[in-house]
This record gives structure tokens, sequence and C-alpha cells, in this order.
């Protein structure tokens, strides 16, 4: 097992990493500090590892809601359900809350737990890739709305992060597959080496190599770790994570929330964002289509969403956590390996790559 | 125009106490970091006080939320409606919230401003006595729960509160006096000079007496920031702040939210919490009397409401953010002046007092 620590001073904990997690009782209960636990998962995950959850929690009141599987689910409404579970078993403020399941599920969790009586512990055990490697490292909490995709949350951190690489084992190959996006991300905003690596290795990521997976997994949360340390609360720096995002946001909420998995849209909102950058003159057309090579190569679609139109993605992009004063700013490419700060974009340039992209 | 300081590191802000601030622009407007600016308030307070804002913001780009006016509308509906105007209207992350009226506009303007694009700048110009004394000064925010008062929220801090105190020109009585039961409870938990001083002088506050009411607004907010700079998150010495709203909340959930006004059910509660905590031995008779004579000098009620039973109570007390694995914990009064921590208190004599105040 590997152990990494986020490092927020009275808000920091660890993540760790490795297989056979579910059953080691005592990495779970030394985090609790309460009787009551409430888990929240969803009617996926529940038949496979909920039972490792409940044999490690015996001596405590547990409790359980299983939420519906799918980023359409991911609103108040369900947060609402959440806080009526927890009133209606009486939860103190002291009790945990852990979230058992991939994104949707680890930021459905946080959010509830966050504005529970103005915030309960929570515990991660994310088990997709995509939550593994990205959405339950960092505190980012939330639902969509029916105009914008995570428009509503909270900055809260979990007491831990549990990923245990065996609940990948039961992962279809769409949801392995969407999880990658974000590992190449990492690559694309910050870290040449891995984006160098994951060119040489992507076969083995998609044959379920446990190396692999293993090696990805702990880098990926590395440099998610370090960017996070760095910036809580997205003042500067931890805006580089949302490459492609602006673009892939305004695909999930465009298509309807669940037509595209997150990372699915994010993998075609890279081509945009690199397609704009080499617009911009920073990066050249070989870096474009080594990125799309890669993107390719593991399986992610690249193509824009059929039947959005160009006002559309400006209607829905003029809504993003980026802006400022209603004005689009986007996280480009400076090279492979290096992300800008959000930057303003000439609108000319802007449309350009959307009509190339136009559905 | 005295100016107090809350002292929260990156989150200081400065409170404005005195006559004829809502004409001040420059105090407003030097809070204001953007273009964007979203006034929430309700149909009550706007036809006073809204044009005094909107004259000072003809500069920005301003839209105004009206709520209707009542505790029975702090809910998660009406929360969304300022999420759909301010999604509706491409509000981005870093606007202004300006929260213009009593502490349910505080309170639900303040909880929206922390959620949307998980946390946007906000302002609190409370209007009310209450909101003025207490509710808009220390970052509570949120909303209230079928099952239970406030029971969903945010600990956030505001950019600056602005009490202007003319706007309590227009504020009825009922609302007057309710906002003074929160200024006794001051005296009561950490200000023996301050409750003496109220014996005194409770008729110029009735009487509107504008020096009075500053004196009061002031030395309220003193104590209120005290404690929260002390203990931000309420891990300790802030829960001292509730006494008398365990049962005051209870009273509130279970007569129907809006039937009394908060300041109300927290003077009922009060009397509870000194029969609690003379049964405990810890005050005596006459201080008992005492209080009790205060709270009537002030016009505020001190019986129980009808027809609420000691099970409902329980029940009710069962869902509190003081309790402990779903144990009921309340703060009570070691003498006048000292209010105790949370404590566990004898079933036995918890019923006493229910019984002998029962509806």
């Amino acid at each position: 097992m590997k152990e990494l620590r986020v490092e927020l001073k009275e808000n920091s904990y660890p993540i760790y990493i490795g297989s056979g997690l579910l059953s080691q009782k005592e990495l779970l209960i030394k985090h609790i500090k309460s009787k009551q636990v409430l888990i929240v998962t969803n009617v996926t995950v529940a038949p496979y590892y909920l039972s490792f959850l409940q044999k490690s929690l015996v001596e405590f009141q547990v409790d359980t809601i299983e939420l519906l599987d799918g980023e359409q689910y991911k609103n108040l409404e369900n947060i609402n359900k959440i806080f009526d579970h927890l009133l209606e078993n009486k939860y103190s403020r002291n009790a945990t809350l852990i979230a058992l399941g991939g994104g949707v599920v680890g930021d459905m969790g946080g959010f509830a737990a966050a504005c529970y009586q103005r915030g309960i512990p929570f515990i991660q055990i994310p088990t997709t890739v995509l939550a593994q490697v990205d959405s339950s490292v960092g505190g980012k909490t939330g639902v969509n709305h029916p105009l914008g995709k995570n428009m509503i949350g909270a900055f809260y951190q979990p007491q831990c992060v549990i990923a245990d690489m065996d609940v990948l084992d039961t992962l279809d190959d769409r949801q392995l597959i969407a999880g990658i996006a974000e590992v190449i991300k990492y690559g694309l905003i910050r870290d040449l080496e891995f984006f160098e690596w994951l060119e040489k290795n992507i076969g083995l990521l998609l044959a379920r190599n446990k190396d692999a997976l293993a090696y990805v997994i702990e880098r990926s949360c590395l440099n998610k770790a370090e960017v996070v340390v760095e910036d809580e609360f997205e003042s500067g720096i931890r805006a580089t994570l949302n490459l492609g995002h602006t673009f892939g946001h305004a695909i999930e909420t465009g298509m309807g929330y669940g037509t595209y998995l997150h990372g699915e849209a994010v993998a075609i909102g890279i081509c945009y964002a690199a397609d704009l950058s080499k617009r911009m003159g920073w990066i050249t057309n070989d870096d474009m289509e080594r990125i799309i090579a890669l993107l390719k190569l593991a399986q992610l679609p690249v193509s824009p969403p059929k039947g959005m139109n160009v006002t559309q993605f400006l209607d829905l992009m003029a809504v993003d956590k980026k802006n400022v004063d209603g004005k689009i700013r986007l996280i480009l490419l400076e090279s492979i390996g290096k992300a800008t700060l959000p930057v303003s974009v000439d609108q000319l340039l802007l449309e350009q790559t959307l009509n190339n992209y136009a559905g």
C-alpha cells in the first residue's frame, strides 16, 4: 500500500492506494470518530462492495442510501434525499458520511457532508479510475444545475481517501477509458514525462495491467495533490486542472447530463483546447496530432458531439467558474506538459475552433 | 460611525454600525470587486431600502431577487431560485451577492453565496435588530429542513456587515422586541454588566432611543465577534451563543416555521434553559425570577407554546447540532453572566423542565 498526504494544515489527509484495502477494517475505522455512519453509494456499486464496508463497521450504527447511477442524478433533489435520511435517523454533527462510488457519488456525498449541520466528517472510497485519479482528491464537492455543470457546491476536504485498485476489476471498459482522460490531462498540463510514459504504455492500462494502473493512480494523485496544496480554493494554478473542462462541461450540459461520461466529454474538450492553443500559436501541428493520437489510442472520443452548434457552445461556456464579469476564460496549452493560467481569448479564434469542431 | 473588526485571518471583515450608512456609497462599493451584483432581499424590505442600494450601484450590473418574508420561506427551494437567477443571468465567480434584510434573508443569501460556484463574495446589510446584533455576524448561513431548524448550511464569512440603525425606524414592534431576546442572551451567557444595564434601560430600547439602540448593537456585536474569533467553527465556546436555542428551535419547528419569530422562540427557550439550570442546582430561584422579569419587561413571551407535548419536544431536540452520537446536549447557565459548554443532562430533570412548561 502507498500512502500520499494532502497537506492542508488542519484539513490535511492521507490517500491510501493499493490492493485489498476494502478488507482492511483498521484503515477505515481509524478515521471514524463517531458511532453514526451513513454510507452513500449507488445501485451499481452497492451489490459488489457495500458488504465489505458493512463487515468493517459492525460496531457502528450504520445506514445506507443507494442513489441511482449517473451524472443525471447529481442534483439538489438527490442531495435533499440524503438530508432527509440523515434527519429522519437523527444523525448528529459528529457522524461520519462515507461516499462509496465514482465521481457522482463522491461529489454528492461530499457536498451533503459539507452542508449537513454546516459540516460533518466524510470519507472518500472511490470506485472508478476517474474518481481515484481525480475527483476524490482535493475537496471539490457539488452538484449540477440544469444550466451548468458543478455550479453548486463547496470546497470540503475528506478525512481520507481509500483507493482500492481491486474495485476496478468490476468497472466496465467505458468507465475505465473515461478515467484515462483525466490521467492524460495531468501529462498535458504539468508532467511531460508522464505523457510520454502514457504514449508508450497506454496498452497496458487498457489491458488492466495492475502495475500500470497502480503507477498511474499514484502519479495522478501526486500531481493532483501538489496542485491542490499550492492552491486549495482555486485562485490560481488549480484552474489548470480544468484543461478541456470548459468545452467538456458545455458538452455534458448541452447534450444532457449522462449522455457523455465526464471523462469522455473532457477528452473531446481537450481536442478543442488543443485546437485553440494551436490557433494561438502556442502548440504546433505535431503537438496537436500527438495529443489526438494518444486520446485515440486510449479509445477516447475525439469528435465533436452531434447536434450542438456554436451559439449553444458559447452560451453554455458563458457560465463557467473561471469566467470573470461574465467573460469566458480558458485553460490552454503552451506546450505538451505546460498549461496556461485562465486566459481570455480572441472571440474570432474561439469561434474558429468551435466551427472547426461543430457537430 | 463605529467600526468593529472580526479577526479571522484571511476571512477578517469589518462591521460598520451607525446612522445614514445606506446613503454612504463608498462604504458599500469599496467591498465590491466585481461588475456583477445580485441583491437578495424580501418583499417587506425592498420598498423601503432597495432604492438606496440601487443609487449606490449605478455603475454596476445589478439584479434583484425579492423573496417572500418569513421563516417559512427559508428553505432549499428558495435557495434554488437564487441559483436559477444567478445562472440565468450568467453570474461569474467574482460576482458579489448583497443580502438586504433580516435573519432569514441574511442566512439564505449567505448560503447561496457559499454554494454558488463553490463560493462568491457576499455582503450583509441587516435590517432587523436580530440580524444586526446576531445573525449577520459570524458566518453562520443556511436553511431550515422540515425536520430541523438551520440543519443545512455553511460557515461562510461576509466581506463586511453594514448595520445602519436608521433602517430600524420602519421595523415593527414585534420584530424589534424579538431581536432583544438575543441581546439579553449575551448578558446571560458572558456579560453580567450588560445584563444589569438592560435591567435598568430596557424601557429606552422599547422607546427606540437611538443612543440606547446604538449601544446595544455595538455591545452585542462585540460580544458576538469575540466569541466567533475564538471559535469560528463551533468546536467549543461558540456553542454558548446557543443558550435557549435547543428549546427554541424545537418550538419553531414544532409549531411550524414562522408561527413564532426566532427571537420569541429563543426567549421561551431561555426560560426552559433557566428552569433546567435551576434544577441542576446552578442558578437560584432569585436568578430565575430575575431572568423571567427582564424577558417580561422586554415584552417577550415566556410561556410555553400551546399544543406541544413532552414527547414532541424530546423528538425534535434529538436533532440538534450540539448533540453527540444522537444524545441531547444543552447550553445551561452556571450563573447570570456565565454559560456552560454543551452538557448532557439527566433525562429525568429534562423531562421535569419540559413538563413544568408543557403547553
